[in-house]
């Protein structure tokens, strides 16, 4: 089984490299600094509790930079803050990236202007995060997926509506992305719910599920929800 | 029962016109220019037939300028190209949309930058063209709905899924959504299926589905589908 990376430890890189481990992948999760991310005791801003605590519930997750963890890793997965994510992934270093897939889960939120958030100018409506990448990494398979839901959902489809909703994934190289459709179906995806929307360029329209999101989330106070395309 | 004006003639117009028409409501049709979308015999960019074929097939749907329209209605329904929606509706006449509820059905599209089009950025991400109606127009009450569809959906959702499946609804003013809301139900829409997100700010959410709605219509190829939430 290959070795995955996953870089961000917010919950989704949380749940993600658990999700991971729980199937009997080797798991490192990276963060830009360990020895501040492991002395900081304090809550995140989203309730979460500190990641020292977490790494002791999971000690079969190795810990490392974003550069230890990306080379680490046969198959990337972004999961850093999306204003941050070419950052992040610069610091992990084109060299580690090269020819591996980057699971690009993360979306160009800017919380600048309030709650709920937009997206950052620069990353939506002409562009996207998943191109970016995509442009600043030639070398690496970008696939993104997984972005538009709830990270509890993203693992765990099987927890609302029997599992019966659908998951989008885009991008330029086919392997790759059958290589994440499988990872996705181990997840508990159902293949008749994997759409596949074509070239990274559909990032523009899956990240753009964020704003819907948010309001649906405002309306419903409760993240365990997703959309079912129905035809 | 309300009379209703539809103003805008594209497909999405005809289509809610025709529906109303068909539930025993007095319609009137508006656009730019009565004389000259009569005189043109060509088919519009989609497909549709000439507009006098389609109004000699609807006989008893009045036919008028913007400003006609919006006079003889008790209901505005803004089926106008959504970059075009301001104008249209101030073409309509303040004085004939203050104190009514304005149904507003567009999207800010721009498709000056290709196909599929992007969002106009100053209708998007941190503003909406339902908002900025809301703004140029106080007095009237906008309602945003049926924006994240087809047009064949909007006024026959058991056309697919056997009518399970979503329409948002969102304004400031909560009586004109009950109104509407009615209407809807009269279209054949599931009361549990309408789910309110909220003020019109909410429409920078549902406007925000189309550049995920061209994409998955670019994978089917067919726009007979939308999206049911499940939680």
């Amino acid at each position: 089984m290959k070795k995955i990376a996953v870089l961000g430890t917010g919950s989704v890189g949380r749940t993600l490299a658990s999700k991971f481990n729980s199937l009997g992948y080797q798991v490192m999760i990276g963060t830009r600094n360990v020895s501040d991310k492991l002395a900081n005791k304090e809550k995140d801003s989203y309730g979460n509790p500190p990641f020292n605590e977490w790494c002791e519930l999971n000690e079969n997750i190795k810990l490392g930079t974003f550069a230890e963890t990306a080379s680490f890793g046969e198959i990337i997965v972004n999961a850093t803050n999306g204003g941050n994510s070419i950052n992040a992934l610069e610091l992990a270093d084109k060299k580690n990236l090269s020819g591996k897939i980057i699971i690009d889960v993360a979306n160009p939120l800017d919380f600048s202007k309030g709650i709920p958030p937009c997206l950052i100018p620069e990353l939506s409506n002409t562009n996207s995060l998943g191109e970016e990448i995509q442009k600043k990494f030639p070398e690496s398979k970008v696939v993104k997926t997984l972005n538009t839901m709830w990270c509890g959902l993203m693992v765990n489809p099987s927890m609302i509506a029997g599992g019966d909703h659908t998951v989008f994934i885009g991008g330029n190289d086919n392997e790759a992305k059958k290589q994440v459709t499988k990872l996705l179906i181990s997840f508990g995806w159902l293949e008749n719910n994997i759409l596949d929307l074509g070239d990274i360029s559909t990032a523009r329209g899956t990240e753009s599920v964020l704003p819907i999101w948010l309001r649906i989330w405002g309306a419903k106070q409760n993240g365990a929800f997703n959309m079912k395309i129905v035809s």
